[in-house]
């Protein structure tokens, strides 16, 4: 059973946020946001491959990838977590390496719905305009890619796990 | 000789902007905003005293420190450091332990006007709800001391230096 990704960009706001139920604990949710293994297989449109570089998931620790498409261009990545709360929330900066200096910061929370797991992700921008220009670059599409194959790796560490 | 303190908080906007004038170098302003022990002497309002537990200055390091009032009550904030660049930006997350969750993004910008400094303070709030609520909270009180006492700090540094 799939679940829809609402994606909310308020005209004249600097937010992006993203709604997503999964049918899974916060526990299974959260291992697969923090493990860079796990992240790798989702994070990103389904086109790119990911390099994990950092990803050091604790408060005061960093992060940095790279997404690589089919060309062998990459496009890096990087951040530091300001706040990490196990199976409950992350608070992280994030950067795109082709816009220095445009910083936005993420928080994501894991709520427990007794069975199912709601991610929320709200993301602030520094201004309406980046946020404006990262939601024209196509980033809904990298945004329900993602979700769809966080998803797909969470019900397979389930069935794999049970099996 | 005194600068104003500019500050900007449009409406219906979660951001904040202070633009103030040193007659300082960048370096000067910069090693004032970093140097733990002359940050302990500004920042903040004037009837507060300021407690630094740690102020790691780099890009990936943290920073905590408790201001504390005449009754010794304590108010402590902390944050990561995104990304800094020597005399010329830094940017941080900042929280407020009275207030978790609520995480500003920080942008400070060293611009050199040959003689003149102009610090540009840039603050993202989670929501507009926040950033009122800081504004509400007397929060330009303690900007416009941080500013003039910064100002302070700077030129006894300097007479000290040409004494």
């Amino acid at each position: 059973m799939s679940h829809p990704t609402e994606i909310t960009a308020q005209p004249g706001t600097p937010f992006i946020e993203v709604v997503r139920d999964f049918d899974a604990t916060p526990a299974q949710v959260f291992r697969a946001s923090t493990d860079p293994k796990l992240v790798a297989q989702w994070l990103g449109p389904r086109e790119l491959s990911m390099r994990v570089i950092e990803y050091d998931v604790r408060t005061g620790g960093g992060y940095q990838y790279v997404h690589i498409d089919a060309d062998g261009n990459e496009y890096g990545f990087r951040g530091v977590f300001h706040a990490v709360v196990d199976n409950e929330s992350i608070v992280q900066t994030f950067e795109f390496a082709g816009a220095p200096g445009h910083v936005t910061l993420d928080s994501m929370t894991y709520e427990d719905h007794g069975g199912l797991t709601r991610l929320r992700t709200r993301s602030v921008f520094p201004s309406v305009e980046a946020r404006d220009a990262a939601v024209g670059s196509g980033m809904e599409h990298g945004i329900v890619d993602s979700m769809d194959r966080l998803e797909e790796l969470v019900l397979n560490e389930q069935s794999t796990k049970t099996r």
